[in-house]
């Protein structure tokens, strides 16, 4: 009987030329001849095909292989010889034990011509079939990575604060809201109230990556009702800027460690050319912003506050045919379009001390200095029409010598899309959650 | 006028004698006397006492100083001088500017008498104030940052599953509701299903660290309503024993970094020497535990499958005792007391391929070798008497090609009381969640 040997990856094959070795992957194509039987198997680091000529009675090899179905589970163990007319690396493998782990049921449920939202409900198979969404989460992997690697650095703290909430946070929409023992608690749309806790509680610099909620009705290609977000809070800033600092570094480190890990991989399989960004990034505020697009005939009747994403495309594309840069700060947001906890200039108090980072025109981060002082932070809530009551917990953090601070949230799946070139955030997920979307 | 020099933190005074710098903190105590106010500034790295001679009128200084309180968060600027009589460090700082951030308001909600319970209604102060549960969060970020480094060595994929499901998983028990749009939606007790998805999705090893959610009535020192969770599932595995080495390895690795990170820290806040454990952990399965158990006259009747946490304690002794290990994995738990979804040993079906780890006698991680075979699982999860119609989307992930998989889930919060020698789950995270507590 021979043993099982030790698995070895399809990408190391060729230094085991002559030996004995078992691979385990997935049967990525089968051609059962009638005298020969030939397996490509796949697994996380290549392909390579597996060629059995049919021997007499008793062929166990032959029975295993014949019941064998695209992307059944198999383990191979065979001698791996040099064959030069094999297009997979000159190489083979002569099976000796052919173990099916998992036999695939038939037909599969996908192929390469099924719809975006049908390869949702099979994702499994969706992710396991395309080498480019398996990149996807290796590029997620290590742009995580890189941007703990540059908190750490910098004496950030990783913190994992509650979603699951006493009082509805921010504004009471879009909040969702469930049965808590014998009363009702909401899931937090953001760490926000939290890491200012942290920062209260003398947390120098908050760092988080964890899920955020919002039941916002939205179908867009860029909204999910779950999504990742990176959370990052410093205390003691001199101002807004310290915030703009941080995050421009973080991602410039990040980007620099995807674009050495992944960047011939992400050309391969995405057709795109990872840019490291330089630092600073560009600044525009959006007075500056909206004065640009108008000349170009953007909002003719001059009402708008907000740039939408029409307008954020607009400004992207305008800053990087200017400048050359793929990311713009718009800071200085309006009041009106901030949460009253956004801290104010004392020289300009129609705007905040707030910026978003938008990335070849999507909107990637928001961020802003946020306003420390209980008395300002309770008169901006009363002029959103905010009542004190079911925030209190969250004001009593500022009643005891809050320092200074201000933090950024940044969508990963955002990143994702626009580093990847990604067409929805769909693609940027591992399991999408949508208001139509609960499943699998 | 004085500009405000660049934040120095109190660790490095030492290095900038003679020159003005500033210094951001809170003000740990007071002393206000007739000729002179001395204030002791602490910020994370330390404390420093900050020395001011009363002047005569117009004296901004003085003013600003008496109006202080304990915690305000103020930035100081002066002099770093040398005096052999002050304690901290044998020097002290000469203000020259002193802007008081934000003061605190008085009396503060807790001092050092307060409960437990109450000192978590004012978690931020009861954080701020305890070097001790500073020390812990950065305890954490090491511990943490440990983990994910040996997980990524070995080639795992950082992922995010999602925390909002169609269907309750496992049981329907413990399970969170909530409202989605139209429909409910369910929060997830674990990433378990998910994982497993992940696996099938061909992703080699998944890593995760999340939120989980149990609606468990309990309220024990070690139970949560919500609480961070260590992740971990590993593809094409040979067996259990993989999950364990895995674990045992990872284990080894983070509590090596934390020691000497934070070991001498350690000791000094919380009187707890940190072991690095030396792998492999012993294993005893759990009929052997039983076995040694009743010897001592544990569970007289009989009756018991499980350890419970007294059995647990008793048992964890024993192995330290015997072994001198803190840590001990019980293995093969009966059927009776495991989900569906773990697999069975071949020769002895009334077992699982499973195991707790226990360290001080507290159970910290589950794990298991999982069922991969869609008619084995199916036939499991009927013995559990469970429908296979709100599990199919789950199911579906073993029909096509899922390989042999097995993982385990580890409660961090847990690890810590262990590490840090906490005498409840409370302490061992930022904003605890019970049945009675879903504030601040």
């Amino acid at each position: 009987m021979i043993h099982t040997t030790d698995r070895v990856l399809v990408s190391d094959l060729h230094e085991h030329l002559g030996r004995t070795v078992s691979v385990s992957g997935w049967a990525h194509t089968l051609r059962l001849l009638s005298k020969v039987q030939f397996v490509v198997v796949r697994d996380h680091t290549g392909m390579v095909q597996v060629t059995h000529r049919r021997g007499g009675a008793g062929d166990d090899i032959e029975a295993a292989l014949q019941q064998l179905t695209p992307e059944s589970a198999v383990r191979i163990t065979g001698r791996v010889v040099e064959n030069p007319i094999v297009k997979l690396h000159s190489l083979e493998i002569i099976p000796e034990r052919v173990e099916v782990l998992n036999r695939a049921a038939t037909p599969l449920p996908i192929d390469e011509h099924t719809s975006l939202e049908h390869r949702l409900d099979w994702r499994f198979l969706d992710v396991r079939r395309r080498p480019a969404a398996q990149l996807m989460f290796a590029v997620q992997t290590t742009l995580e990575q890189g941007m703990r690697e540059y908190a750490y650095a910098q004496g950030a703290t990783e913190m994992h604060t509650p979603k699951l909430m006493g009082t509805a946070s921010e504004s009471g929409a879009e909040v969702f809201e469930l049965g808590y023992f014998d009363r009702s608690a909401y899931l937090a749309q953001s760490p926000q109230f939290y890491k200012q806790m942290a920062i209260s509680a003398g947390i120098e610099k908050v760092f988080e990556i964890g899920p955020v909620f919002r039941a916002e009705p939205s179908f867009t290609s860029r909204h999910a009702t779950e999504f990742t977000g990176v959370d990052v809070e410093l205390a003691w800033i001199d101002g807004v800027e310290d915030v703009m600092a941080f995050e421009e570094q973080m991602l410039a480190h990040a980007i620099t460690k995807v674009a050495g890990a992944h960047g011939d991989a992400v050309r391969e399989q995405f057709g795109v050319e990872i840019t490291v960004p330089t630092t600073p990034f560009p600044r525009i505020t959006m007075a500056k912003a909206h004065d640009i697009l108008r000349k170009g005939g953007w909002d003719a009747e001059g009402t708008k506050e907000d740039l939408a994403p029409e307008g954020e495309r607009s400004i992207s594309a305008h800053i990087q045919q200017a400048t050359g840069h793929e990311f713009v700060y718009i800071t200085h947001y309006p009041v009106g379009i901030r949460p009253f906890y956004h801290m104010r200039p004392a020289d300009d108090p129609s705007v905040t001390l707030s910026f978003d980072l938008l990335w070849k025109g999507l909107e990637i981060t928001t961020g802003a200095q946020r306003e420390h002082r209980y008395d300002v932070l309770l008169k901006q809530a009363a002029e959103k029409g905010m009542s004190p009551e079911p925030m209190q917990d969250y004001l009593n953090a500022f009643r005891y010598g809050c320092p200074p601070h201000g933090g950024l949230g940044m969508g990963l799946g955002r990143v994702l899309m626009v580093l990847l070139g990604l067409e929805s955030i769909r693609e940027a997920t591992f399991l999408f959650r949508g208001p139509n979307r609960l499943t699998p």
